[in-house]
């Protein structure tokens, strides 16, 4: 089918699932995680193929890791449970109040339809559809073409689900040409489609805002930072640093510059430099930072920073560290580098807490802990579709409320403006 | 100046702007009140100076309507007051709670940057200006260049105001070339403008939808329907129908198509266009109501209508009825014409109007009530700077809650993630 069909399909789906009640979109869940089950063998053998081709296709071992689902399939069935768990965002009265003689309510809606593009992991396919089925959208998802077997297989199910709970299997439909053309032609059809959520690198972020006519969440991009302050607790940062630089450093919520208050660099510096080499932490140094380094001859891969290398989210073993001589030079430099997403402060100051918290916009804003925590199920939300970097609709973690928006309800007594 | 430094500039301001108290804010918009008072002279001269030029360029007399200020200063004072008076929305905690041993808040901040691009109402200008430096927002105004003698003197006023109570003056700009290429360069700059509000025609919406890499708040555009269901109280419906057509025709929220139930249909119609007619209302008539009116040989305007008429936007004394048998077929009709503004059911069946709600998407849904409610200061918003017919951030009138968005604060005891 062509991308036209089906956003037109998507369209007329979107009012009948907009109304579904809570058990039956629970029920549509329930089913998807049924069949994944009694049908894993179908799934692994599909995801296999991909992995064949990927492998003839020369993919890197990090692709080939994301795209597999071979010992994945239980914990995706439990993240379905999960979200059943979840309380069902729509119809939730936001604000009622009267006004005017009017009786005036804000109530929680479903967007519409949500298109969502993405690179190789398959398991987004089963998480994008389950919180869009459990918020009352619709989505057309487009998967990386690596993906291909595997989301064919997957979407199938997920359809086969809701005609079993009578809902229109329409409601998430897989977009199977990877023709990037199609792609674009997606991006132009705000008359079907409401929102458009990229997952992926910087380029697909940057192609969508572009050439979309459909507002887009763009995000995903985490140059984020940390400042120690003088009064920080040196024993208790470090464990704190290598958190957010080594836990999982391919995220977006990963550290990628480390400020240093002048005062503690001497002797917070070394310590944090052998314990994070030893965790395989390669270094980008300011001069001051390179200094002490040299002088003290630790046993690190470091070298002098690039200006470019403030503007880089590294998505590796790899942390920049910049003295700063105090908090304003370090909120200095987050505003001028950050990328809105995640940015903290370790201080023992409740003023200099404040006064961060307060000059720092970014999405996600710390006092004292590790930039990781930037994720839905991490900050209570329960799952997310997307983590979002600008200002408008929904900031950080998107979870189900964040894929609905509202409508007023007005009710008079055949009232008239005056 | 050039586009691209007045953006630089602003998002410097906005730095500042953000961080300013309620006080402070207020004591510029009073600044701004009392010289508009002061230098009223100024502003009226500069005012017909572009009331002149319009003259000479042939513009018809409501845009020259729009375009003067004379005697509308007194209102636009103590409008400027109104805002004075409502809640700074900045600050506020949205939501706070404990998860992962984390303190987790949601804080109300402003969006930052807002670009808004208008035609050639200079009130505009003065509305605008205060509801941004109230929320926090910077502004960079770009006017029609029929308005640009008033809008310098204006913008000049404003930047006095902020100077005087040690606000940045750059915090309000104006965007004074009147290039069309100006404005799309101004589309592009996403590192610098938060939000892209066009208020203005269709063609605006449409410019800025497709050519801007910033988030576009489209709206503006009314379809109206109204649906008179089989038990509305007819003589206290004819008023409300009078009202949502007639009382300011041109504006997006008056009525443009009524659709009514069959079964009321011959007593209904009748008596509505006898009504309207003496009201100056022409209409563009289905079938079966061109049936009832011709056969009772009313004195009205009239004609056929034809398909797009239903989907047309009449902004003017028009007005299109049709009848229909029963509420979903008025339901299927709304859904496929409507622009998601403004529409409505008259019903003394609880049932039907639950219906309608639900299966209404628009950004206001009334019961018994006029369409021309929908807007900020009707519904007690107190004042509006756009209204949104797109389904992201905001919906309806965008008073000041709607010109900020949100940050999470996240304090913790040197946490990191597990």
């Amino acid at each position: 089918m062509k991308i036209q069909e089906i956003a037109a399909e998507a369209k007329k789906a979107s009012a009948i699932i907009a109304k579904a009640n809570e058990n039956q979109k629970n029920s549509a869940l329930q089913s998807i995680a049924d069949l994944i089950r009694i049908r894993q063998g179908e799934i692994l053998v599909a995801n296999l193929r991909d992995i064949e081709e990927a492998k003839v296709q020369g993919l890197s071992s990090s692709m080939i890791e994301r795209l597999s689902l071979q010992n994945k399939l239980s914990g995706i069935i439990s993240d379905i449970e999960s979200v059943i768990k979840l309380k069902d965002p729509v119809g939730e009265v936001l604000e009622e109040y009267l006004h005017n003689q009017l009786t005036i309510k804000r109530t929680r809606i479903p967007i519409g339809v949500l298109g969502v593009i993405y690179e190789s992991r398959p398991n987004v396919t089963i998480d994008v559809s389950c919180l869009a089925i459990k918020s009352g959208n619709c989505a057309i998802l487009r998967g990386g073409s690596e993906a291909i077997h595997t989301n064919k297989i997957i979407v199938g199910i997920i359809q086969d689900a809701l005609c079993k709970t009578e809902l229109p299997k329409t409601a998430i439909q897989l977009l199977e040409s990877t023709d990037r053309s199609e792609v674009l032609k997606m991006l132009k059809l705000h008359h079907f489609i409401d929102l458009i959520i990229p997952r992926g690198g910087a380029g697909l972020h940057q192609f969508c805002r572009e050439n979309s006519s459909i507002p887009v969440i763009t995000g995903g991009i985490g140059i984020c930072h940390l400042f120690v302050d003088e009064t920080a607790k040196i024993e208790k940062t470090l464990p704190l640093i290598a958190n957010a630089k080594t836990q999982r450093p391919t995220v977006c919520n990963a550290l990628d510059t480390l400020l240093v208050h002048e005062k503690i660099a001497f002797t917070f510096i070394p310590k944090l430099i052998t314990q994070l080499s030893k965790l395989g932490v390669e270094f980008r140094l300011c001069p001051t930072s390179f200094n002490i380094v040299k002088k003290e001859q630790l046993e690190a891969s470091y070298q002098l920073a690039k200006e470019e290398d403030w503007d880089t989210e590294w998505l590796s073993l790899v942390l920049g560290i910049k003295v700063v001589s105090d908090l304003n030079r370090a909120i200095e430099h987050i505003v001028k580098h950050s990328t809105k997403h995640s940015d903290g402060i370790i201080t023992e100051n409740p003023a200099h807490a404040e006064s961060f918290c307060r000059a720092i916009d970014s999405a996600a804003v710390y006092v004292n802990a590790s930039t990781r925590f930037t994720d839905g199920s991490q900050l209570g939300l329960g799952s997310e579709v997307a983590i979002s970097t600008q200002k408008l609709h929904a900031r950080g973690p998107m979870g189900l409320k964040e894929l609905t928006t509202y409508k007023w309800l007005i009710h008079g007594d055949y009232s008239v403006r005056t």
